[in-house]
């Protein structure tokens, strides 16, 4: 089968490889849609997890069972299926511990496009199928529901991380996909004012749709100011990071009120330390709490957030600016990833023409 | 000053009585808008509080500050507040651990048309201004504030008794004006379905504007088959109920999930005991979890409840079916909500004409 | 091999049955020592899940590692191990939702002596050994490890789902050894006063030490009544029920301040409904909340449990008034639970002589 | 009246000021016994909270009433009690969120000896006697109930923050009298392993005495090195930092395992940025949680943590290794705590002789 690889850091290229091996509780499928990530871009191009050769990339996707293992009861050929970005090791003792993204060790969870071939490929191996595939639900579009992978539980991972309450005031730093998705999860979750930090034009027009009161442009002034401004100098309850680099989490406390908490979704990709502003911390005693993670995947996370888009709760399909098909267009998909056209949100391909 | 008061067990009318004395951290203020409430008709006609005489009633307003007292720091004559039903005493032990709505005991918090005079008379008494005013937001329409009183507090608190999670498939027992809130509350958590049990078609065409996905109708069968019907025998994850009465319990647990919750928001007003349904339950064993309670009321919950209209994440005002003016009209707006015609939700009066 | 079974309701016996097989992902072991349970007793001698033939008994043990499933990536021949009482599928949606207890179904997670043989025999079968099997460390007596199967997380069990808070006051409804190990988890929790409940002097006495500050022993009174008069009419923080029956929630409830939590980890055998007695639970607006769970068992929460007593935070030991031998004697041993001696709270068979 | 006070940074003295005035809700007492603290080393010397002249020092005690206000009306002249270093405001919109230790913002709620005269007079005046006041139980020693003015519930938040639950491996950083009460917190929340990490044999001595299983001196090499193999590499469920600086989180995040959580009770006192290392934080993906906060003050929470002393739960008096008599004693005894010599651990003067 061919597979869309990264060769080594900062090369890309379609490969050969043997279909899967399907093991007991496996399963080996086919991709129906697709989307390449910001992360793909960063593994290929910034080499952000190490150097990796012939790894076909990709971690989101919708897809069709080819072949189940022998002890696999509840899926079998022909399910059409959601691809969870994490598919943790469920009997490890972290997952039994509530913390399955860290299965076997940190960010162990997440083995697509990292430590196995990814959903880029003709055919591609689930592990622990029963554990890990979720049936995708009859009528949903599979594009919109390839944002179910990766996009939608990381957003909505950063209202949880925030902890978002009935009322409460949020910030949202950084409004690419998983910035739309986190405000988007943060009015989901009861958030009164949400105040959306970004700049491009088409972000900040979703954004609205998703229910953002207030936008917050960097390039007008600090955003520490502006947030300050617009709250007559209280600050916010909750901020969600989904950009930035180990510097805004300096601006996030800042803004944060006593009590409040940070949710940071954000792959800080470079940098030797995040840094906490002590004065505005409350030199360690302010109870501003700082939580972060990867987002839980496995089955039943998917069925729930499919849930929220059947029942038109969430509409993931607003990001998606730019459609392919067939298997091979995933080429230019992530290559438009890598350029960041002003008029990009997500792009998506549909791999069955 | 004059008032709507109750006389006795049974037995209203309008009664006169000396404008309430302000203490030191005290308000008196006067109704802008003003809100019956079906626990103001089992207080007179049910006898549900014990006997009473010559007790203002009403709990549930929008109001304008006419004195503060001399230790009152935030509030000053003319400002326009919002009411809570709840005013709790905010020293107590009982709020330092969370539960101010007991202040002082159990229900304690409660005051208004219970241990004093309420909010149907020309002037009434508030404790504590500081902790228990809000200031009504410009803009808000004084009617539909009043629901912040009690109707949208206590419907919030049920979604957050339930623990309402994203995804969740959610049953609300119960579709009155409490119920409703309870239907726009548990969506507003992120809930997918929602299982809005009801009959009255004015009350479903508005639950399922709240958001409402399956509506229950108890006359067309029972409510734990119809339910485990719809969920493929699997039931839901979350109960939140908001009518019924001492067995209601039993089939909020049939249908619940092993490690689901219950919610409870509904007075009840008659009954020995609240039953248990024991296998249902797992005999002790489910993890199917009750909890209850009072809403919290006082300043910040207002606050914050109201920021909620303010920002169009949740309309109370689909619920006034019925508007009156002068405070006068409590008297025939009361019996409104004693004699519960098939149009209406809930009446509200706008005491300024 | 031969095991200890029952052969129906209210008759058991010894029969021979072949050695389990071993699944890919499981182990098959043999005691080293076992110790019969109340729920024993419930099972054969009153039917409490039902009829069961030629089922071997037994639930709580420790045991050697005979064989292992060619996936098995832990655990080899020879290793000593602990036996949970509960072994989830840890796969199962419940699981991934952090109700393993219940993977698969209501209480699903109990297979020992429940859908299959249980470990009073020669060999038995443990599935997914990864995910429930822990090494017995070293140093550790068996006999006192057998506790960690069933009564010390099922004590713990009552301590977090009470939500023991730091100088709470605790009262523990019955003190068998479930009820002993709640005592002792309430304190090892951060409780202040505990208020253990029951009358046997053997138990009493464990119940002190233990760090029980206070002994109501029913005989003498009400519990009410007792319980209210020793805490100034306050009430208790927190209500663990260890003992008792469908009854015994009405002087929970009764004895709990509002905001209080009852955390039951007693199985009601019999009964049709659970009663939470409407005036004491505040009409349904007390916040007196009300919690249940059959323990949560597996690899992990073994490994944290078995390291309190590595640490000599816990003692279990002391509840082991019966000590026997050899496997046979697991029949006089059960037969002791049945019958209840006054002297009695454990009793444990050390299988190896 | 005469009491000692910080002249300005780097001097202190003996003053005379007017016996202070009782507000309405207020008290006046007399100090019956007092200790110095930390932090006042810090107030004075370093000058942590910025320039003050002519405040009187320190912030623990218990102390008898001499007069109160008008609307107090639980506390009278003559009862003894025990004084909260943090004394909130309980009407303040963050109290009514939880968050009563910054009511009215930022850490607020500290007011003896910041932003009010201390304890190290001859009277001091205590805000919200009601809400801030606790009755000395009968039979506390006074020195020993000293210590739940500051030191106990400091120590016991670093276990709360850290959510140390059954069965956890728990590093406390720092040794000191605060370090040492999150030592004894943390086995009293059900840790197993305890690492204190200090040096001074003193401290280490009483650190085992609380249950310290594993000493860990910093002389003998990095902490991190020494946790992690004492660990088998797996490092810690817990973090409770309670001594070091800026650069103490490097080593808190790095030993903490996936889903772990620092508690922070650590003043910090220097520096611009608190560090978190970044790749050790998963790249902000580890759910490694950071929760810090100045202790929870006031009424109830001195009732629950004196009632941990009463039932001989805890015992500070352990720490008290310099005891003195007579108010003037305040002087020699804040001395000790800035010379700190290597027998100290905490000094206490008792005013009555």
């Amino acid at each position: 089968m061919k597979g869309f690889a990264m060769l080594g850091i900062g090369k890309t290229g379609w490969i050969t490889k043997d279909k899967p091996a399907c093991g007991p509780l496996d399963a080996v499928v086919r991709p129906i849609a697709i989307a390449p990530c910001t992360s793909d871009v960063h593994t290929v191009w910034e080499g952000a997890i190490g150097e990796r050769s012939n790894l076909i990339l990709g971690h989101e996707g919708v897809a069709e069972v080819v072949e189940t293992g022998s002890m696999v009861k509840d899926f079998k050929k022909g399910d059409r299926v959601i691809i969870p970005a994490i598919t943790p090791d469920w009997s490890a003792v972290e997952s039994q511990e509530g913390y399955s993204t860290h299965s076997g060790g940190l960010l162990n969870g997440w083995k697509f496009s990292n430590s196995k071939d990814g959903v880029f490929g003709e055919f591609f191996h689930v592990n622990d199928a029963d554990g890990n595939l979720a049936i995708l639900p009859k009528g949903l579009d599979p594009c919109s529901a390839t944002m179910l992978s990766d996009m939608v539980p990381t957003g909505v991972h950063g209202a949880e991380l925030a902890d978002v309450q009935f009322g409460d005031d949020v910030a949202v730093i950084g409004i690419g996909p998983v910035g739309l998705m986190a405000v988007a999860a943060a009015v989901l979750r009861g958030a009164a004012r949400v105040f959306a930090v970004g700049s491009r034009a088409v972000c900040v027009d979703v954004a609205k749709k998703y229910g953002a009161t207030d936008i917050v442009n960097y390039r007008d002034g600090g955003i520490v100011e502006q947030i300050m401004e617009m709250t007559g100098k209280k600050g916010v309850d909750r901020v969600i990071i989904a950009g930035g680099d180990v510097n805004t989490m300096i601006e996030a406390i800042t803004i944060l009120k006593p009590g409040g908490r940070v949710g940071n979704v954000n792959y800080l990709g470079a940098g030797d330390h995040v840094l906490i502003p002590r004065l505005e911390w409350g030199c360690g005693m302010s109870h501003k709490q700082i939580h972060c993670g990867l987002m839980p995947g496995g089955r039943r996370r998917m069925e729930k957030l499919a849930a929220l888009l059947v029942t038109k709760r969430l509409d993931p399909s607003l990001m998606l600016t730019h459609r392919f098909h067939g298997l091979e267009a995933v080429e230019p998909a992530l290559m438009l990833m890598k350029d960041k056209p002003r008029d990009l949100i997500k792009p998506v391909v549909l791999v069955d023409k």
